[in-house]
Order: structure tokens, then C-alpha cells, then sequence
């Protein structure tokens, strides 16, 4: 079960973008496993993608189609990571390009793969071109929510967020789905990802805009703090609502395109860890105080990937030793703990580096009883701040994993 | 339950060792929970401790008594860590050694206290104190299993070490004792332990002794990667058994302590982690083929720490992808991926970077659902190798958790 409000808005149709799907049988029969996005002609595209050493096939082959070619063509299998695979793995990534660009009357590396599921395990090649051809016939403008749904593994509910804003008296769309439950520490980006706007936006901001976002958003959740091969975000400007194209951070209308996009990055980002693998808690952490922003993002991320803070959380336990701990352990240089503030919401629980004394153990439990809560600390330091958001760490969790795949 | 040999051998008594203890009341009624050494005047003692920006006020105050004076005697509560309480917490610790000191008659710097349990209480200090007359009466040769039951926590067995040995026809013993099961990911050395010879060895090689011999047992064990605030390892030779003192690392007779020393301190962190809170598996990780052994470590603990891996091991399933994403993510700069060889025990599961062609789901399931496993990885790009002893992450590590304090 998700924690809080997961609920799929209601997705507006982007212009420019249509979206197919269909049954491939990846890897369990009767499920819509396999997503192909159509962008207009004209369209610019950019992807950020895991930074991990043995980023998978799609992975590699998607980022060199990237820098040859405009991309006109996703297409997006669940059930099989197609990681680890070797030089097979690639190859079938590229057949998979050229059998979509045969039929649809592209370049071949005009098209973006895309996998996620088991790693380790050869794509069933065969069955996944079979569903290249009913996956375009299926192809229309709204199709977002059915896409949202094609891309889950182990995710308990399909992901979106889709807004309209106008700007210059024309009115656009942002829309955008995510994926992703578990080998969530993403560097670079999640899961998967795909957002897309009708507004005009040039390649060069494109790139612009989805890098600094990811970096708030994506690149600041965490769910068990194990970076997955597949991680991709990729974020699509078709520019078929109309108006100037958007060429430079000085033009009046990137701010606002920016705020937008940032919004519905931090809302695909953080409904990922509000449906965490066994997530029964969702919880900001707050640093501020650092000297720089590294430091409050160690910190951070010390007390976000903490089991045994998670597990204090999923049992309601306001155990702040243990958040005291991961302050302790995170490396942060000559830190005087005399100057450290800790707060649950509200509630402080830490003053000046010990307990505080108005403290007491009825008001920690209050706050983490919420299925929300956010554990502040200030390091008394400096002016930096930075936030990441995480789950708690429940039994749900071992079972989910101890029996994915089995 | 504690998994595979974890038996107490039989502890031989150190000449020039005493150890009492008693039931103080810290947390719980009716169990030992204070534990005093007592060492012979002339005893070369040394300590290594927490790195934890948030090291408790027993840590700072034992670093400063053994900065200053000759070690006589160490205090040991469990049931409270006596961490995150500031100046009281420090006022508490000095308390504690002035008092012993004044009973036993020796200064209060020649006193080092240690404490264990939970973070961020004040320790009840008027009961501590008073359970100090009764631990000192009780002080005895041949106590050293009594004081490994008497500083156990969430501990399901005690753990300790014992051996004889000769050296120019002198027999001497080395005995020890250690404790801990969750928080343990130690950085410098693990919650708790003592060891204790009654070999002569000058101050200087004590240190060294100590320093070298943590580095390859406790800092490389890890159950949750949580560093406690709180570790601390004490070495003491007391030099009763006679015997030119052994003042040289050319001393032949160093490499022999030398030796048995390492096979003691691995012999006690292992046992830490095969008590690990939950653990069903005990987990070797062992990394070659590195350009240097930073890099191994690093693909160890990356390995050594993911929940993905820890859970899939618990399950028995052989999702050996998650090791690859975990060797992925361990910043290995400019890995080639498609050197990259892991092994189960002697099972081949990747070869160059991908499944192994004859490997079968069987033979990787065969070794998964042994109590104790090796997890081998070579990077083919060095001599460089190092090695991680870990556990597996189960449903009981989340009930420990959870329910621990409640």
C-alpha cells in the first residue's frame, strides 16, 4: 500500500506525443508490458541515465542514439531489465530499434529502448518484436495513464502527474509517468521516467531543464539506497501547442517552464518512495545549517539509508539516538555537536547536541504515528540546505524481495 | 539464532587479569549489566574508538584517561549508551571512574568507563555508582564467560576467544571478549571488545598490535552499515606471564603474537556478525583483481550492504543481477564490466560481464541455501584484493528493530 495521497490526476493529452501498448508477454502472460511513445517530427528530446558501471544495454544504446539522431520513437519493456547481459544484450537492444524503425519509416537511431525488471537474463527477443507492430497500431493521444500502467514491476500503483499553465496567452501541457519501487538510490535519475510538454522549447534547454530538475527531484530520494542499472529520465518538448520557441534562461517563460517541470519531477520522484517496496511511512529529511550542500546531503542521506532509523519509523518508535547516530557517522568534518538541533516536525528532540529537556517521549510518538512526518536537523554551521525524501523499512520489505522472482 | 559455530571455547585465565561484575540495575532488573577489569600495576594497555562525530561521553573521557595515565581499570554498563547527553553525560562518566578509583585506590585517570545500549538517556547514575563496591568484591581470575554474558545487548550468545601459546618456552595466553549485533558497521572498531595477554609487549607495540590487527577484524565487518557512537576495542598485556619484553616488530617472537592476536580479533568480529540482529546467513565477500584495495572494499561494502542482496540471500533465491548492480554502483572509476567474473562459492554465475553461459539457476540455489556462503568477485584490473564478512537481512531484523526499546 502506497502512503498518502498516489491518486493519478487526470493526465492531459500533450500534443505532438501518442502512446501504444501492448501484451508482449515479456515475462508473465495476460499483461500490458510493452509501450512504445510516438513524438511529431521536430520534437527535442533529452535523457539523463544511471551512472552505474554496468549500466544496462538499453541504457548504452539509448544514450548513443541520443547524441546521433533526433528521436522520434520509445519503446519500453517491463519484466526484463536486459542488464548484465553482454554484447547479446545490446545486440537485441538495437534489434528492437530496427524492427520499430522498419515498420514506423525512421532511422533506427531515431528510436530510444528501454527495459526494467530481472537483471541478469536475456530479453525473450523473439516475443518482444512480435509486440513491436501491435503496440503502433494501438498508438493515440490518451494514453498516458494505460502507459503508467505498462511500465510497473513491483509498483503498487501507476504514477503521474499532468498539469496546464499558459504563458504568453497560449495554453500548454506538461504531463509525465514514473516507475519504480525498489533499487531506488537513483544517481543521475530514477527508474524509469518520461515527461513530456507541447511547449516550444529548444534542444539545448531541454537538456537544461531535465538535468536541473532531476537534480532536486530524482537525484534526491532514496528507498533502500541500491542504484539500480536501468535508471532513466527522459523529458520531451514537442512544441505543437504553438507560440516562439523558447531559446534562452533569460526569456521570462523558462522560469515559469522551469517551476513546472520541477513540480511535476518532485511529484513523479517522491511517488516513488510514497509506494517504496513495504512503505508504510513517508519521510522528508531536512538538513540545513551545513557549510555547503554536500555536507547536509551526507548527512541526509546518513539518516535516509539508516535501517535502523527506518525500522524505528515503520514501529512508530521515537528513538532519536539512532537519528543522533547517523549524524554522527556521516562524515562531516569537525562537527561540533554541541550545535546540533534535531526536530520530528515540530517537536524538538535534540537540543544543542543531547536530549532536549522539554522533551518528552509522548510528543516524539505523536509525530511518528503519521503515515508523514519530516526529521529536521540543523548542523549549526552555515547557510546550506538540502532535503531527501525516503520510506521506512517494514517487514513487507523482506518479503517483497526475499520473494520477487521466486 | 546466532548462525554456525558461535560455542564459547574454554576462556583461559590472564595472569594479572581480574574481572568482577554485579547487577546494577542500569535498565532491566535482575541481570548483570556491570562489569569491571581489573589489570596489574605495570600493564600496557591501548584502545581504539568510534569515529562517530557523536563518539559518547565514556569514548571522550577513555580517550583522555589513556592519553594521561597507566591504565588500571575499565567499567562496562550495558543498557545505556550514555551517547547524545552531553556535558551530564561527561560529568556521568567521570563520576563513575572517581568512584572506583576512590574504592580501589588508584587515581581517577587510571580508570576507563565504556557503555552500551541505548542512545540519548542519561545513565541512572546513582544506582551505577552503587553497584561499583559489589563488582569490585566480586573481582576474580576466571570470570572472563561471566563478563562476556554481563556486556551482551540485543547479543543472543556471548562471544569469545581464548588461546595459549609458546614463546621461547614460555607459555602465555591470550583471551577475549566481544559484543554487539546491530549498529555495526564499525569504523575503527566494533561496540565492545576486550582482549587481554598476559605476554610482555612494550606500550609502543601494544598500539601497533591493536591498530593492525582491528584493521582486518573489525573494520571489516558489517551487519546494517550503522557506525555506533560507542565502539570501542581495548588490548592489555600484562606481561605476568614473564619474559623479556617484546619491545621490536623484529622481535621474532612479534610476528607470533602478531598472528594469533589477527586470528582473535577476526575470530571475535565474526562472531559479532554471525550474531547479527536477525542473520540466518553468514556472509563472506571477497573482492580481487582491484587496482588497490580501496576499490575493493569499496565493491565489498557496496555488496555487503545492499538490502536488495541481504534479502535475496535470506530468501536463498540467486538473483545474482543485484550483485551486479551492487559492483555497478561502488564508484569504481572506468571499470570495464566486461572483465568482471562472480562466483557463489566455486559456482561461476557472471563471466565477462555476463551470465555465466553454463551456469543453471540450480547450482547458484544449491549454494544460497547454505548457512555460509562466499560471494567472489574479481575485477580483472589489478593484484589489489580484500575481503567483507557480512549477514543477511530478515524479517527478525525488522522485529528487532522495531520492537527493541518498546
Amino acid at each position: 500500500m502506497a502512503v498518502g495521497d498516489v491518486t493519478m490526476p487526470h493526465m492531459h493529452v500533450v500534443n505532438g506525443v501518442k502512446i501504444g501498448s501492448t501484451e508482449a508477454y515479456v515475462r508473465y502472460p495476460n499483461r500490458r508490458d510493452l509501450v512504445v511513445f510516438k513524438f511529431v517530427e521536430g520534437s527535442h528530446v533529452a535523457g539523463v541515465f544511471t551512472q552505474s558501471a554496468f549500466a544496462a544495454a538499453p541504457v548504452l544504446v539509448s544514450k548513443k542514439h541520443l547524441a546521433e539522431s533526433a528521436i522520434r520513437y520509445l519503446i519500453i519493456n517491463t519484466g526484463n531489465a536486459n542488464a548484465a547481459t553482454g554484447q547479446t544484450g545490446v545486440i537485441n537492444a538495437q534489434k528492437t530499434c530496427t524492427k520499430l524503425a522498419e515498420l514506423a519509416g525512421v532511422e533506427s537511431s531515431q528510436v530510444l529502448p528501454f527495459s526494467t525488471g530481472v537483471i541478469g537474463e536475456q530479453l525473450p527477443i523473439e516475443r518482444l518484436l512480435d509486440g513491436i507492430q501491435p503496440a503502433l497500431q494501438d498508438l493515440k493521444d490518451d494514453a498516458w495513464t494505460e502507459a503508467a500502467f505498462g511500465i510497473m514491476t513491483t509498483d503498487t500503483t501507476p504514477k503521474g502527474a499532468s498539469e496546464q499553465f499558459e504563458l504568453d496567452g497560449v495554453v500548454y501541457t506538461m504531463t509525465g509517468i514514473s516507475k519504480g519501487a525498489g533499487m531506488i538510490r537513483p544517481n543521475m535519475a530514477t527508474m524509469l521516467s518520461f515527461v513530456a510538454t507541447d511547449a516550444p522549447i529548444s534542444q539545448s534547454l531541454v537538456q537544461t531543464l531535465l538535468k536541473t530538475t532531476v537534480e532536486q527531484s530524482f537525484n534526491r530520494i532514496t528507498i533502500d539506497g541500491d542504484t539500480s542499472t536501468n535508471d532513466s529520465c527522459i523529458f520531451v518538448a514537442t512544441g505543437q501547442a504553438g507560440g516562439v520557441e523558447i531559446s534562452s534562461e533569460q526569456d521570462p517563460r523558462y522560469s515559469k517552464i522551469l517551476e513546472i517541470l520541477q513540480r511535476i519531477m518532485n511529484r513523479l520522484a517522491q511517488l516513488i518512495v510514497r509506494d517504496g517496496e513495504g512503505a508504510t511511512k513517508f519521510i522528508t529529511v531536512a538538513v540545513e545549517g551545513g557549510e555547503n550542500t554536500q555536507e547536509c546531503c551526507d548527512v541526509a542521506y546518513s539518516i535516509a539509508h539508516s535501517p535502523l532509523i527506518k525500522t524505528a519509523v515503520f514501529a512508530s518508535d521515537p528513538n532519536w539516538g539512532r537519528i543522533v547516530m547517523a549524524i554522527g557517522k556521516a562524515g562531516v568534518p569537525q562537527l561540533d555537536v554541541s550545535k546540533v538541533q534535531v526536530w520530528l516536525d515540530d517537536v524538538q528532540i535534540c537540543r544543542d547536541g543531547g536530549a532536549a529537556a522539554d522533551y518528552t517521549e509522548e510528543q516524539g510518538a505523536r509525530v511518528m504515528a503519521q503515515a508523514e512526518m519530516t526529521i529536521r536537523v540543523d548542523l549549526g554551521r552555515g547557510t546550506a540546505k538540502d532535503t531527501v525524501y525516503t520510506c521506512d523499512l517494514s517487514y513487507d520489505y523482506v518479503k517483497i524481495n526475499a520473494d520477487y522472482r521466486s
